[in-house]
């Protein structure tokens, strides 16, 4: 869907559940090196990055706060799960280019994914 | 929309646009105070808080990482505008409560809603 007239401020929200995953969900490496990873990919600013391991073979939750708003992972190694939200104010970021690298980085079976258009003055749009 | 079986993991994630502010959005103790009253509300626990003002008369980010996932905001003080999202990970956890918490302090003229429900074993449903 396409707002018209453009959307005033022009951000993308995508909410990405990753099922299935093959790698390593309890790595709060991997979380660290695939936030970072996806940010550079998109062209965003880390401000800051925070990680918690909730113990040995459980999850991990990691958030990086953005200049450009924020990525979050929610990981449960149980059930090969991963929930991400990436959400970047502006077009120039390249949020395609962050989801690809981090399903690179989880290797999902399937990626169930929802794109949410936001602004001021705007009501949300679904995609 | 309800689920049909129950989801398995029976997680929410809100995001909320907030239109019309008349609140103070330049204000870091109002973004940080909303988290922890929110997340209060919701009956969630605060791992970790992060803030970042960018500076006099600009917005704020915040985000509060919780043991059942997160919560942000986003504020842009010349639209009037705020962005919030609240993923929870449990229908324990009440995030109505915590949406009229956030909405008591930055005081909308509007608010567009979107709530999905999300979880491992099955695609994401828009309610």
């Amino acid at each position: 869907m396409t707002a018209s007239p453009p959307l005033p401020y022009d951000g993308r929200h995508v909410l990405a559940d990753f099922h299935g995953c093959t790698a390593r969900l309890d790595d709060i490496g991997l979380v660290e090196r695939a936030l970072r990873a996806a940010s550079d990919a998109a062209g965003a600013t880390i401000l800051d990055l925070n990680l918690h391991h909730f113990g040995d073979g459980q999850g991990v939750t990691g958030v990086a706060l953005l200049a450009e708003s924020h990525m979050s992972i929610h990981t449960w190694p149980e059930h090969d799960y991963a929930a991400l939200d990436l959400f970047l104010c502006g077009r120039q970021h390249n949020i395609d280019a962050a989801l690809a690298v981090l399903a690179d980085g989880f290797a999902p079976a399937d990626i169930a994914k929802r794109v949410i258009a936001r602004g001021y003055g705007v009501a949300a749009l679904v995609e």
